[in-house]
């Protein structure tokens, strides 16, 4: 798409360091990492959203997610890893992209997902209810 | 496993409210959400992180959290959606769980990505080194 920074460093138009490449996917590095080894595997074609990449695309993509969970952590000397994807909110560049991030204990990252609050079991319910509702439709 | 919370929940040993369910994964909402409507979606099979996750699940597990990614967003009328897993590392429960959790604008999730670091060259070139080298081994 014109003007994607993706799908122009997919086609070779902007440097980026790639990692990997094949006919369907690229992984290259953030250029404004986490960490370092931060890590952006995106689908050469361009899809917003993990909603909107074809079925028959996605277990490919996360096979290589798989792989790339090991091989980033590994080649940082890592602990562990971080992958995720931002649907829309929060989402840099509209183009779907997969962040495998190298992560050590103490590496400050853990703040994200604390603290939380404890959800009320009727409020539970009826978030239950409503996301059974989307999925029967 | 014995002593694993997510199997117990998979098993219906402990109770947890689960917005889906087939004979290879099921989903729930977390206790202790980072938003109303916080999703876990899990093998059935203990996994400790995706890459002990089966090559043959990787698609049909992915292909749900691709599902549960709008169920979830739709049901709590968000704009957008984070879907993202811990391997090791800020893991609380080790047995494979992706979040799927609704977002907003300004919700205030939006400091995890921020402030990042600039790389420089030379750093992102080593990096990139290293991480090709994993991926060929």
């Amino acid at each position: 798409m014109a003007d994607c920074s993706f799908c122009s460093i997919a086609a070779g138009e902007t440097a980026a360091e790639i990692v990997y490449s094949d006919e369907t996917s690229v992984a290259f590095l953030d250029a404004r990492p986490l960490f370092d080894g931060h890590t952006l595997l995106i689908p050469r074609d361009h899809h917003e959203t993990l909603a909107d990449l074809p079925e028959h695309q996605v277990g490919d993509l996360f096979l290589l997610a798989r792989r790339l969970s090991v091989a980033v952590r590994n080649a940082m000397a890592a602990e562990g890893s971080f992958v995720a994807m931002n649907n829309k909110v929060s989402q840099s560049v509209p183009h779907l992209h997969i962040h495998v991030v190298p992560r050590v204990k103490g590496d400050g990252l853990r703040g994200f997902f604390w603290p939380r609050k404890k959800l009320e079991g009727e409020q539970m319910a009826a978030a239950g209810a409503l996301i059974r509702a989307e999925l029967s439709d």
